[in-house]
Protein backbone atom coordinates (compact mmCIF):
# COMPACT_ATOMS: atom_id res chain seq x y z
CA UNK A 1 0.00 0.00 0.00
CA UNK A 2 1.49 3.13 -1.30
CA UNK A 3 1.72 6.26 1.64
CA UNK A 4 1.47 9.70 0.47
CA UNK A 5 2.15 12.78 1.57
CA UNK A 6 -0.43 15.22 3.20
CA UNK A 7 2.23 18.91 3.60
CA UNK A 8 2.71 21.35 0.83
CA UNK A 9 6.26 22.45 0.17
CA UNK A 10 5.62 25.16 2.50
CA UNK A 11 4.61 23.39 5.26
CA UNK A 12 8.15 21.29 4.85
CA UNK A 13 10.43 23.79 4.79
CA UNK A 14 8.65 25.16 8.02
CA UNK A 15 8.78 22.60 9.87
CA UNK A 16 11.98 21.55 8.88
CA UNK A 17 13.22 25.13 9.79
CA UNK A 18 11.62 24.42 13.32
CA UNK A 19 14.11 20.85 13.03
CA UNK A 20 16.82 22.91 12.41
CA UNK A 21 16.60 25.34 15.47
CA UNK A 22 16.63 22.35 17.47
CA UNK A 23 19.94 21.16 15.80
CA UNK A 24 20.92 24.69 16.71
CA UNK A 25 20.46 24.05 20.34
CA UNK A 26 22.43 20.62 20.11
CA UNK A 27 25.07 22.98 18.80
CA UNK A 28 25.26 25.42 21.84
CA UNK A 29 26.26 22.45 24.07
CA UNK A 30 28.63 20.99 22.07
CA UNK A 31 27.02 17.99 20.55
CA UNK A 32 26.45 16.83 16.58
CA UNK A 33 23.89 19.48 15.83
CA UNK A 34 20.94 17.36 14.99
CA UNK A 35 17.03 18.22 15.80
CA UNK A 36 13.95 17.22 15.32
CA UNK A 37 10.13 17.30 15.26
CA UNK A 38 7.31 15.20 15.59
CA UNK A 39 4.05 17.58 14.30
CA UNK A 40 0.32 16.56 14.18
CA UNK A 41 -2.55 18.84 12.53
CA UNK A 42 -0.34 21.91 12.03
CA UNK A 43 1.17 21.65 15.35
CA UNK A 44 4.24 20.37 16.34
CA UNK A 45 3.61 17.92 19.59
CA UNK A 46 7.08 17.16 20.27
CA UNK A 47 10.82 18.82 19.89
CA UNK A 48 14.03 17.04 20.47
CA UNK A 49 17.65 17.52 20.16
CA UNK A 50 20.88 15.23 20.41
CA UNK A 51 22.02 15.07 23.78
CA UNK A 52 24.51 12.11 23.85
CA UNK A 53 27.31 13.44 25.21
CA UNK A 54 25.52 15.83 27.63
CA UNK A 55 23.71 13.09 29.20
CA UNK A 56 26.02 10.15 28.40
CA UNK A 57 22.90 8.06 26.85
CA UNK A 58 23.59 6.25 23.79
CA UNK A 59 19.56 6.40 23.11
CA UNK A 60 19.52 10.27 23.33
CA UNK A 61 18.92 11.41 19.84
CA UNK A 62 17.10 13.82 18.42
CA UNK A 63 13.99 12.14 16.84
CA UNK A 64 13.99 9.97 20.26
CA UNK A 65 13.72 13.18 22.28
CA UNK A 66 10.82 13.98 19.93
CA UNK A 67 8.94 10.84 19.78
CA UNK A 68 8.96 10.39 23.37
CA UNK A 69 8.10 14.15 24.08
CA UNK A 70 5.06 13.96 21.69
CA UNK A 71 4.32 10.41 23.08
CA UNK A 72 3.57 11.87 26.67
CA UNK A 73 1.86 15.36 24.90
CA UNK A 74 -0.58 12.78 23.64
CA UNK A 75 -0.56 9.95 26.64
CA UNK A 76 -0.45 7.55 23.97
CA UNK A 77 2.75 5.45 22.30
CA UNK A 78 0.66 5.00 19.01
CA UNK A 79 1.86 8.57 16.62
CA UNK A 80 -0.98 8.07 14.50
CA UNK A 81 -1.43 10.40 11.83
CA UNK A 82 1.82 13.05 12.42
CA UNK A 83 4.59 13.66 10.94
CA UNK A 84 8.35 13.18 11.87
CA UNK A 85 11.10 16.02 10.13
CA UNK A 86 14.71 15.29 11.38
CA UNK A 87 17.77 17.05 9.64
CA UNK A 88 19.91 13.75 8.77
CA UNK A 89 18.70 10.62 7.93
CA UNK A 90 17.25 8.17 10.55
CA UNK A 91 20.02 5.61 12.56
CA UNK A 92 18.76 1.81 12.83
CA UNK A 93 17.10 2.87 16.43
CA UNK A 94 15.27 5.51 15.29
CA UNK A 95 14.06 4.08 12.51
CA UNK A 96 12.90 1.59 14.68
CA UNK A 97 11.34 3.75 17.08
CA UNK A 98 9.74 5.64 14.50
CA UNK A 99 7.81 2.43 12.99
CA UNK A 100 7.30 1.60 17.18
CA UNK A 101 5.03 4.65 17.21
CA UNK A 102 3.61 3.96 14.21
CA UNK A 103 4.40 8.02 12.73
CA UNK A 104 3.08 8.25 9.08
CA UNK A 105 5.33 10.27 7.04
CA UNK A 106 8.92 10.81 7.55
CA UNK A 107 11.12 13.77 5.97
CA UNK A 108 14.69 14.23 6.52
CA UNK A 109 17.59 17.00 5.42
CA UNK A 110 20.97 15.18 4.81
CA UNK A 111 21.88 11.60 3.98
CA UNK A 112 23.94 9.31 5.89
CA UNK A 113 25.98 7.11 3.95
CA UNK A 114 27.56 5.69 6.78
CA UNK A 115 24.83 4.89 8.98
CA UNK A 116 21.79 6.14 7.90
CA UNK A 117 18.65 3.58 7.27
CA UNK A 118 16.27 5.56 5.67
CA UNK A 119 17.62 5.07 2.07
CA UNK A 120 21.63 4.22 2.87
CA UNK A 121 22.75 1.49 4.28
CA UNK A 122 18.98 0.03 4.42
CA UNK A 123 15.61 1.11 4.43
CA UNK A 124 13.70 0.12 7.34
CA UNK A 125 11.27 2.91 7.00
CA UNK A 126 9.82 2.02 4.05
CA UNK A 127 10.10 -2.13 4.48
CA UNK A 128 7.29 -3.52 4.11
CA UNK A 129 7.61 -6.68 6.41
CA UNK A 130 7.38 -4.75 9.17
CA UNK A 131 3.68 -3.94 10.90
CA UNK A 132 3.78 -0.56 9.74
CA UNK A 133 5.85 1.68 7.20
CA UNK A 134 5.78 5.20 6.40
CA UNK A 135 5.80 8.02 3.43
CA UNK A 136 9.78 8.97 3.26
CA UNK A 137 10.89 12.01 1.85
CA UNK A 138 14.48 13.08 1.28
CA UNK A 139 17.02 15.84 1.17
CA UNK A 140 14.09 18.68 2.20
CA UNK A 141 16.15 22.01 2.97
CA UNK A 142 19.24 19.30 2.65
CA UNK A 143 21.69 22.12 1.93
CA UNK A 144 21.23 23.69 5.14
CA UNK A 145 20.90 20.72 7.66
CA UNK A 146 24.43 19.72 5.53
CA UNK A 147 26.22 22.80 6.60
CA UNK A 148 25.58 22.69 9.73
CA UNK A 149 27.18 19.41 10.22
CA UNK A 150 29.87 20.25 8.26
CA UNK A 151 30.74 23.32 9.72
CA UNK A 152 30.81 21.43 12.78
CA UNK A 153 32.97 18.89 12.31
CA UNK A 154 35.09 21.27 10.42
CA UNK A 155 35.38 22.96 13.71
CA UNK A 156 36.10 20.09 15.65
CA UNK A 157 38.92 18.71 13.76
CA UNK A 158 40.69 22.25 13.67
CA UNK A 159 40.46 21.88 17.84
CA UNK A 160 41.52 18.68 17.77
CA UNK A 161 44.75 19.92 15.69
CA UNK A 162 45.14 22.87 17.59
CA UNK A 163 45.12 20.58 21.04
CA UNK A 164 47.98 18.00 19.46
CA UNK A 165 50.16 21.37 18.14
CA UNK A 166 49.54 22.77 22.22
CA UNK A 167 50.50 19.24 23.81
CA UNK A 168 53.39 19.13 21.20
CA UNK A 169 54.81 22.37 22.31
CA UNK A 170 54.49 21.97 25.64
CA UNK A 171 56.23 18.37 25.80
CA UNK A 172 58.93 19.87 23.61
CA UNK A 173 59.39 22.53 26.29
CA UNK A 174 59.56 19.66 28.86
CA UNK B 1 36.63 -9.19 12.11
CA UNK B 2 35.04 -12.13 14.22
CA UNK B 3 33.69 -11.36 17.49
CA UNK B 4 33.39 -14.09 20.40
CA UNK B 5 31.65 -14.85 23.73
CA UNK B 6 33.35 -14.26 26.68
CA UNK B 7 31.09 -15.90 29.12
CA UNK B 8 30.40 -19.85 29.87
CA UNK B 9 27.20 -21.70 29.47
CA UNK B 10 26.44 -21.61 33.28
CA UNK B 11 27.07 -17.62 33.22
CA UNK B 12 24.80 -17.43 29.58
CA UNK B 13 21.71 -19.17 31.38
CA UNK B 14 22.35 -17.47 34.68
CA UNK B 15 22.20 -14.08 33.17
CA UNK B 16 18.78 -15.52 30.82
CA UNK B 17 17.52 -16.23 34.46
CA UNK B 18 17.79 -12.88 35.03
CA UNK B 19 16.35 -11.33 32.50
CA UNK B 20 13.49 -13.74 32.31
CA UNK B 21 12.72 -12.40 36.38
CA UNK B 22 12.43 -9.26 34.50
CA UNK B 23 10.10 -10.45 31.75
CA UNK B 24 7.77 -11.75 34.44
CA UNK B 25 7.65 -8.38 36.14
CA UNK B 26 6.33 -6.89 32.93
CA UNK B 27 3.89 -10.02 32.73
CA UNK B 28 2.38 -8.73 36.46
CA UNK B 29 1.33 -5.51 35.06
CA UNK B 30 -0.27 -7.02 31.95
CA UNK B 31 2.99 -6.06 29.51
CA UNK B 32 4.28 -8.11 26.95
CA UNK B 33 6.61 -10.57 29.25
CA UNK B 34 9.89 -9.46 27.51
CA UNK B 35 12.72 -8.56 30.14
CA UNK B 36 16.73 -7.81 30.11
CA UNK B 37 19.93 -6.89 31.93
CA UNK B 38 23.50 -5.85 30.70
CA UNK B 39 26.20 -7.15 32.42
CA UNK B 40 29.74 -5.80 33.04
CA UNK B 41 32.51 -8.28 34.38
CA UNK B 42 29.76 -10.57 35.99
CA UNK B 43 27.79 -7.70 37.40
CA UNK B 44 24.61 -6.56 36.52
CA UNK B 45 24.53 -3.30 35.59
CA UNK B 46 21.48 -2.49 33.81
CA UNK B 47 17.80 -4.23 34.32
CA UNK B 48 14.43 -3.72 32.27
CA UNK B 49 11.45 -4.64 31.05
CA UNK B 50 8.46 -4.14 29.12
CA UNK B 51 6.82 -1.00 30.13
CA UNK B 52 5.22 0.31 26.46
CA UNK B 53 1.25 -0.32 27.74
CA UNK B 54 2.19 1.17 31.22
CA UNK B 55 3.78 4.27 30.38
CA UNK B 56 2.50 4.72 26.80
CA UNK B 57 5.81 5.36 25.30
CA UNK B 58 6.47 3.85 22.02
CA UNK B 59 10.48 3.21 22.91
CA UNK B 60 10.08 1.62 26.20
CA UNK B 61 11.40 -1.58 25.52
CA UNK B 62 13.17 -3.79 27.81
CA UNK B 63 16.32 -3.31 26.55
CA UNK B 64 16.39 0.63 26.19
CA UNK B 65 15.63 0.32 29.76
CA UNK B 66 18.38 -1.59 30.03
CA UNK B 67 21.05 -0.23 28.30
CA UNK B 68 19.47 3.87 29.84
CA UNK B 69 19.87 1.97 33.34
CA UNK B 70 23.73 0.94 32.53
CA UNK B 71 24.32 4.68 30.96
CA UNK B 72 23.20 6.05 34.05
CA UNK B 73 25.24 3.66 36.29
CA UNK B 74 28.40 3.90 33.90
CA UNK B 75 27.84 7.52 33.62
CA UNK B 76 29.09 6.91 30.25
CA UNK B 77 26.74 6.08 26.38
CA UNK B 78 29.56 3.81 25.86
CA UNK B 79 28.74 0.37 27.18
CA UNK B 80 32.06 -1.34 26.25
CA UNK B 81 32.68 -4.89 27.27
CA UNK B 82 29.69 -5.66 28.45
CA UNK B 83 26.93 -8.51 27.72
CA UNK B 84 23.14 -7.83 27.06
CA UNK B 85 20.76 -10.82 27.49
CA UNK B 86 17.03 -10.34 26.48
CA UNK B 87 14.29 -13.10 26.32
CA UNK B 88 13.46 -11.85 22.58
CA UNK B 89 15.29 -11.21 19.68
CA UNK B 90 15.79 -7.52 19.51
CA UNK B 91 13.41 -4.88 17.28
CA UNK B 92 15.10 -2.54 14.69
CA UNK B 93 15.16 0.47 17.79
CA UNK B 94 16.45 -1.89 19.60
CA UNK B 95 18.90 -3.38 18.08
CA UNK B 96 20.28 0.03 16.70
CA UNK B 97 20.77 0.53 20.71
CA UNK B 98 22.68 -2.29 21.19
CA UNK B 99 25.43 -0.78 18.38
CA UNK B 100 25.19 2.55 19.44
CA UNK B 101 26.17 1.40 23.12
CA UNK B 102 28.58 -0.64 21.62
CA UNK B 103 27.60 -3.56 23.80
CA UNK B 104 29.86 -6.28 22.93
CA UNK B 105 28.08 -9.45 22.91
CA UNK B 106 24.22 -9.99 22.69
CA UNK B 107 22.36 -13.00 23.67
CA UNK B 108 18.27 -13.86 23.00
CA UNK B 109 16.49 -16.37 24.43
CA UNK B 110 13.42 -16.90 21.53
CA UNK B 111 13.47 -15.61 17.76
CA UNK B 112 10.88 -13.01 16.43
CA UNK B 113 9.93 -13.80 13.27
CA UNK B 114 7.63 -11.26 12.34
CA UNK B 115 10.08 -7.78 13.62
CA UNK B 116 13.51 -9.43 15.04
CA UNK B 117 16.49 -7.65 13.45
CA UNK B 118 19.21 -10.48 15.09
CA UNK B 119 18.91 -12.89 12.32
CA UNK B 120 14.86 -13.07 11.18
CA UNK B 121 13.90 -10.21 8.92
CA UNK B 122 17.45 -8.95 8.95
CA UNK B 123 20.76 -9.32 11.20
CA UNK B 124 21.49 -5.37 11.94
CA UNK B 125 23.68 -6.56 15.12
CA UNK B 126 26.20 -8.54 12.71
CA UNK B 127 26.23 -6.21 9.92
CA UNK B 128 29.92 -4.76 9.65
CA UNK B 129 28.65 -2.06 7.58
CA UNK B 130 27.71 -0.15 10.53
CA UNK B 131 30.44 0.85 12.80
CA UNK B 132 29.96 -1.63 15.83
CA UNK B 133 28.64 -5.49 15.81
CA UNK B 134 28.62 -8.04 18.10
CA UNK B 135 28.96 -11.52 18.64
CA UNK B 136 25.85 -12.67 18.66
CA UNK B 137 23.85 -15.74 20.53
CA UNK B 138 20.25 -17.02 19.91
CA UNK B 139 18.07 -19.57 21.45
CA UNK B 140 19.73 -19.36 25.37
CA UNK B 141 16.70 -20.86 27.58
CA UNK B 142 14.64 -20.67 24.77
CA UNK B 143 11.68 -22.87 25.58
CA UNK B 144 11.61 -20.49 28.76
CA UNK B 145 11.81 -17.10 27.42
CA UNK B 146 9.14 -18.48 24.53
CA UNK B 147 6.89 -20.12 26.80
CA UNK B 148 6.28 -16.73 28.97
CA UNK B 149 5.19 -14.91 25.39
CA UNK B 150 2.83 -18.02 24.38
CA UNK B 151 1.46 -18.20 27.45
CA UNK B 152 0.49 -14.34 27.76
CA UNK B 153 -0.82 -14.35 24.56
CA UNK B 154 -3.10 -16.68 24.55
CA UNK B 155 -4.92 -15.44 28.11
CA UNK B 156 -4.90 -12.34 26.22
CA UNK B 157 -6.96 -14.32 23.57
CA UNK B 158 -9.56 -15.69 26.13
CA UNK B 159 -9.51 -12.69 27.95
CA UNK B 160 -10.60 -11.07 24.50
CA UNK B 161 -12.99 -13.85 23.55
CA UNK B 162 -14.74 -14.03 26.98
CA UNK B 163 -15.36 -10.13 26.72
CA UNK B 164 -16.67 -10.25 23.10
CA UNK B 165 -19.33 -13.36 24.88
CA UNK B 166 -20.04 -11.00 27.53
CA UNK B 167 -21.31 -7.88 25.16
CA UNK B 168 -22.79 -10.53 22.53
CA UNK B 169 -25.36 -11.79 25.80
CA UNK B 170 -25.37 -7.70 27.25
CA UNK B 171 -26.65 -6.66 22.96
CA UNK B 172 -29.17 -9.85 23.09
CA UNK B 173 -31.00 -8.61 26.47
CA UNK B 174 -31.09 -5.14 25.12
Amino acid sequence: MEKISTLTIEEKEYFMKEAIKEAKKAELIAEVPIGAVVVLNGEIIGRGHNLRETSQNATAHAEMMAIQQACARLDNFRLEDTQLFVTLEPCPMCSGAILLSRIDEVYFGAYDPKGGTAGSLLNLLEDQRFNHWCYLESRVLEEECSQLLKTFFKALRQRKKADKQKEKENSEKD
